[in-house]
């Protein structure tokens, strides 16, 4: 399969022309949410980044196997030193759930944003609790390479040891022997023998909701561990393409190669991607800062830093608007930016279908195209790609003007690009189109009426045949009472 | 917590009230679907009734913990005889997918049609191969206590052993020794002791997929075991109602029962409940009948069978119209009747919100309020439910033409009757608000333009500036063009 799809990998540190392993599958994990709170902005950004990657590559004829996790269990609350309370555990003590009920009400969430932002679902999304087997066959191995130890009932990553074969930052860029001489002292964990080993299995205390037994102990799996297991379990040994926010390089990503290598004895990803992250007037993003928004919040307008509401169609170009490797500021003036490009382009594609033909063109729509692709292409350009389409956005309202000429074909291919890059890559829909029709109906059924009212008073029966005959024909009942009309559909 | 509930109980054959171990707290359990294609009506009618159920209980001040499976393994296709390929892995090969992505898409589309049908999500959703460690242990407490053997690497539940000491076949009155005396001869299933002992573990062939190490081989759950691990795990050794179609009944739950009760000595479930088939035109539907629709196709009328499509809303009238007990044939008479009867209902919650109240009163609200009560107490009558809901809509529109009476308080309350049982229980709601808005808006723009133009031509300004000014309060721009006029959202 032929393309000149370039996209950089952070392991490299460079943009690699990208080539799979077994063309034309592809095969794609992504890190997917914990869920034990609403979805918020953070969680937006990877969801769109790595739709419109799973988008074009499926537009370039890949069959591509997208699998994103859940997690479920195993993410505690201090992740650097990965130590502390369970999230979910600890949002189902607060909200006295179950802790599943926590899951499936937040991944319910998750899911619903994911669509309302006109995300594709992932080809398998498998959740950790769902492979607590394929974890602990996993930690064999490790145990049986020697690149874990026991100790207590839980299992340890010797990352002192995996580094003196391996390159341990290798992703991240960070030096162990930097990191350990930074590092705090092993206080309460002395089951470690480095402050860098991280855990695959922890024995739970007594009373721990969300355990399983295994050979070591009753415990649960270390959070690093599910992504390892289950992108080999769905995608192979050696897959295409690992992605998440940047914010997961470390330690996330680095402990997944340390686990997998350690393993297989070779590296399983061959091009890792990486988001950058949101943040919001120039700060970051956090629950401790208080500018913290969930997407029901930005939806509904419903923040104290939100000045109206935006809807899913604008925070996604919002997204789309910068590239996927630069930080992205939450601001109310870049969405009402963003809300007014999205408008514009939308606007665009009805005036392009109620455009006449020209018999000549002034136009050249396959140069456009051309550098659509070509926006694409070099590393997933998203601006870019948005710049050439707000070109084709121009020369379309110069043509509705008569400044600019546009032949049937020329309208034609204009329609077939804004339905391949703007419906089908950018994924970007018109929202506008059931946008309070409720109230507008009723509005200019009113209006209607009163004009009714007063042509029937006027003894101008043509007109108020005429409207009775058109409301007929579109399923609208009218009922004359003593005071005024009231109407109904058939 | 008071009510008068009462619900038949399939296991004592009679109408029990219903009393829950813990109030307010109630724990259900209902079979989920085994997600290997398309959801059809056969998925709507069970997930409709206990979504009933569901409302009732919350609305009775219950607080429910709902549990639903999604059965991902281990169904295989001769369900009676347990012997076959799994249903998934089937479809896998069939489709050229992981069996993982045949289970996410079905997935995928059974939650959006159960969304489609305004049913509500359960508390917890789990699934049968995110419980292979439980199902294990399961499997372990019932060889300690008899009640299983091993063969070979599978392991299988000893029905005649469970029978001299448990009542097997009790809920389904099903006799044992009828049943080996009808069997058929143990053909090539020579590691079963009888032919009704059914596995819970089974060795794998190789070459398999979807399997899992355990102490007896690489193997998977039987599809019986699910159940009971799962309702124990998430609602306690003895939980107050499981739910399911009639055709589970046997071998599914009796088979339920006797895992679980060989485990723990003793039952777990107090409410069994079972909601009757679907036939259609009088005939079972089957797949080998060629009569099995899909949800997708009801709602887009394009089976061979339908003579138009049946919204979401009708297909839950539909299946509310009838008590679920009783079956209920899809025919197209009988859809269209119900659409026509979601129809009446709907308009006439309109109506009611046109109504103007009288000084004094003909009508007795609170009689109407507790006859639907008494309805749903009996055993979820909903079609009783439904048809004092039409003596309301009798009166509401008898009180439009004047021939009845209703005060601001009768009004208030036949609101509230409304909100309350047509909206939160029976889980209705208006569909024609979001519908052909589209078109609609566009036809009614056309005729205003219409009246418009003419009223310019015959100079009557004022008519044509109303209209700009009503127009533009819309948010709604008019761009007079050389031949004619075009609008837009501003």
């Amino acid at each position: 399969m032929q393309n000149n799809f370039s996209i950089y990998n952070s392991l490299t540190r460079r943009k690699e022309k990208f080539e799979p392993l077994n063309p034309p599958f592809v095969g794609m994990y992504v890190c997917g949410p914990t869920v034990y709170s609403d979805a918020h902005l953070g969680h937006a950004r990877p969801a769109i980044v790595f739709d419109l990657l799973y988008r074009y590559l499926l537009h370039l004829g890949y069959r591509v196997r997208y699998v994103r996790n859940i997690t479920d269990v195993g993410h505690l609350q201090d992740e650097e030193a990965d130590e502390g309370e369970d999230k979910i555990i600890r949002q189902a003590k607060k909200e006295k759930l179950e802790p599943m009920e926590v899951v499936q009400k937040y991944m319910n969430t998750y899911h619903r944003n994911m669509s309302q932002l006109n995300t594709l679902p992932p080809s398998i999304e498998p959740r950790a609790t769902g492979h607590i087997i394929e974890q602990q066959e996993f930690i064999k191995k490790l145990l049986q390479s020697g690149f874990a130890y026991e100790a207590n009932g839980s299992v340890y990553f010797d990352v002192v040891k995996y580094s003196e074969k391996y390159n341990y930052g290798k992703l991240s860029g960070r030096v162990l022997d930097e990191l350990l001489q930074e590092s705090r002292e092993l206080e309460g964990r002395e089951d470690k023998r480095s402050p860098f080993d991280f855990a695959l299995w922890k024995k739970a205390d007594p009373g721990h909701l969300m355990k399983w037994p295994s050979q070591w102990s009753e415990g649960y799996p270390g959070w690093h561990l599910e992504c390892s297991t289950m992108s080999i379990k769905y995608l192979g040994e050696v897959f295409d393409i690992h992605g998440g926010g940047m914010d997961l390089m470390f330690p996330h990503h680095e402990c997944e190669i340390a686990q997998s290598t350690a393993a297989l004895g070779r590296e399983s990803v061959r091009y890792w991607i990486h988001n950058n992250m949101i943040t919001i007037n120039g700060q970051k993003m956090a629950r401790s800062l208080g500018n913290f928004i969930t997407l029901d919040e930005v939806f509904s307008g419903s923040h104290p830093l939100l000045e109206q509401p935006y809807s899913p169609m604008t925070v996604r170009f919002f997204i789309l608007q910068a590239h996927y490797r630069s930080t992205l500021d939450f601001s109310n003036e870049a969405l009402k930016g963003a809300e007014k490009g999205l408008e514009r382009l939308m606007k665009a594609a009805i005036t392009l279908d109620r455009l006449k033909p020209s018999t000549d063109s002034t136009v050249n729509v396959d140069e456009i195209k051309t550098k659509c692709y070509e926006a694409l292409d070099d590393d997933l350009n998203s601006p870019v790609l948005l710049a050439q389409l707000f070109e084709a956005v121009r020369l379309i309202n110069s043509a509705r003007e008569g400044t600019e000429k546009m032949t049937a074909s020329d309208i034609a291919k204009m329609k077939e690009l804004f339905s391949v890059f703007v419906k089908d890559i950018l994924g970007l829909i018109d929202e506008s189109a059931g946008r309070g029709n409720e109230k507008i109906v009723s509005g200019l059924m009113k209006l209607i009426l009163d004009i009714r009212h007063e042509a029937r008073q006027k003894k101008d029966f043509a007109t108020s045949d005429k409207i009775r005959e058109e409301l007929s024909r579109l399923g609208i009942t009218v009922r004359d009472l003593k005071d005024g009309a009231e109407w109904e559909f058939e």
